[in-house]
């Protein structure tokens, strides 16, 4: 288990967890940059906010997520309103019927990573120390909570316009459906909440310590810049999959999503081997002609092979040299359930989960 | 003002308003059959349900819409669960925080004005005489509570499968969009409860006696067969606008509503003559070459000519010999306000209203 490695989350450590964040991210859940801004704004307004372990709350205390919902590539332009979370937490908290204790990620990859911290400013509340997944993936019950059989629902969306819906659905896979249209007409994203839970719920599914994962790696890449890819495989047992340019990449939104694939030709000790990454909002499989390198639920990340940077895949381009890191995901997902619900069978792929 | 013809719906009465909401429905709403078929079946389980005039409710009593949303022709393969009601009216009385004290009709045409039937015998409650059009339009925002300011939110939505939502929007188009493209998503049709309102605002805003009008003209179609197409134009202040065979159809559904247009080849009177009917939903224009007969907000309505029932646009076909029988709308759509929110230039046609 991640050992608890943040206290309080000021505007440097904001900033390691948006970087790790975007590691984090796989690739997608969308580049952090303006969550990080938001947030930061709110932390210099009020306070920098207090990082909880699940365990420090009694077991009926009310726990709420809070994310944005939508395309990647949509979030980067059109920025929430601010006033968005004020009402979701009020609309939840009438539906639930108790006050919210404490904020948490739905996913410490890519912008939900820092969402949570412009709530838990603005509503003054405890941020806790997990996830439910421990990255970033494309669908909304691919989370623990599902596992646990923790619903969705109520599901609670607000657009910047000011437009709010509720959800209360007969499973998480009906939420994904409804939830992704409703988003889609509302602008391609938006501010929400969802699997409201006790802290006792929350406590049996939770991922535990992965804002301070993602705090730690930030950190690392700060202090290491390009050599923190190395690194990162030697310290959490990834491995450094591939070094290439960008050759190619495909992208086109369809459902709601970012689907595509990117080409890379092989750069120093990888000359003369190609491998394609697809993604759907998040890298789902690196391949070497036939040959499988890794597959979700593992991690796929890109970094900028000078910076160290991470790279989601709304902003990969023609050209770039990368690293790709494969990282090994939650234990939860590599349980039968753990793959049924986000292993490569489930987007499509005729491949059996190998673990990295 | 129409006049309060029936205080209890029986099973023969309900045959009345159906076929009389079938002629308000303006070719659009959706035949009423299957609605009438499972409103017949609660009334047959319980017992006739009892129409009130609102003056007869208290200011502060809260009075709950009930009906279908979607596309009519979904609805006629596509039947509701039964379920779905009493879901509907406990999520609005949460809401609002008050019990339902009567049910009411948001439309009085098509499938919608015996839909609320349902409602009101599973609940044990009575039916307001009265609706928010006087016929069926094809957009939510499109009652007389918009031209009062009344919000179509809380709007909640009931699949028969079980899921459920709820809106809150900035304004009542915005309701239309977000609500129609889960309907659509939902399956193409839903259960729904909309306007919520009290007696008070009900009393400034109702198209009243509209249930007793469907009554009235289903009760003539009833005793005069063909002949009704004459005496309703005569008793209604209406025209008989052309009598003609069906030469053309042209359907498509796009965006949640059934578009298209019907060409008819005079015969009798109107032999050597051509009419074309556009519709969304319902009739919205009646057009000789580029003389206009008639235009939304006035109804226009088609009639077999052999049997005097009326046909909807989904159930229009070719070889079928009709009456086109216009209808003036209730005096609240001939106002300015009226006429922007349901005239022939909200449709896109460039044409100004006249008055039928």
């Amino acid at each position: 288990m991640i050992k608890k490695s943040i206290d309080l989350v000021d505007e440097q450590a904001l900033k390691y967890i948006a970087a790790g964040g975007a590691v984090l991210g796989a690739g997608g859940g969308g580049d952090p940059y303006v969550g990080r801004l938001m947030a930061m704004q709110e932390i210099r307004k009020t306070k920098p906010v207090r990082v909880i372990d699940i365990d420090e709350l009694d077991d009926d205390d009310f726990v709420l997520p809070i994310a944005m919902v939508g395309a990647p590539t949509v979030m980067l332009e059109k920025f929430p309103s601010g006033n968005e979370i004020p009402k979701l937490v009020a609309m939840m908290e009438q539906i639930v019927g108790k006050k919210v204790r404490a904020i948490m990620c739905i996913e410490a990859g890519g912008l939900n990573s820092v969402i949570p911290f412009i709530a838990a400013a603005q509503m003054d509340l405890p941020i806790i120390d997990g996830d439910g997944m421990g990255r970033a993936f494309p669908e909304i019950q691919m989370v623990s909570f599902t596992l646990a059989g923790i619903k969705a629902t109520p599901f609670a969306l607000m657009d910047d316009k000011g437009n709010g819906a509720t959800f209360d659905t007969i499973d998480n896979s009906w939420t994904e459906r409804l939830v992704r249209v409703l988003a889609m007409e509302m602008g391609g994203s938006v501010m929400s909440s969802m699997y409201p839970m006790s802290a006792k719920q929350c406590k049996s599914s939770l991922v535990r310590g992965s804002l301070s994962l993602a705090h730690d790696i930030g950190k690392m890449m700060s202090e290491h810049g390009a050599d923190a890819c190395q690194l990162m495989a030697e310290t959490y047992n990834g491995i450094h999959l591939f070094q290439g340019r960008v050759r190619d990449v495909e992208r086109k939104i369809e459902g709601g999503w970012q689907h595509g694939v990117v080409k890379l030709e092989g750069i120093g000790d990888f000359r003369n081997r190609e491998v394609s990454l697809e993604f759907k909002n998040e890298f789902l499989i690196a391949k070497e002609g036939k040959k499988v390198l890794a597959t979700t639920p593992d991690l796929i990340t890109l970094l900028d092979a000078f910076t160290g940077q991470p790279v989601t895949t709304e902003l990969v381009k023609y050209g770039l040299p990368v690293n790709v890191l494969g990282l090994p995901c939650d234990p939860i997902w590599r349980t039968p359930a753990g793959i049924e619900l986000s292993g490569p069978k489930y987007f499509g792929y005729d491949v059996e989960y190998s673990p990295i």
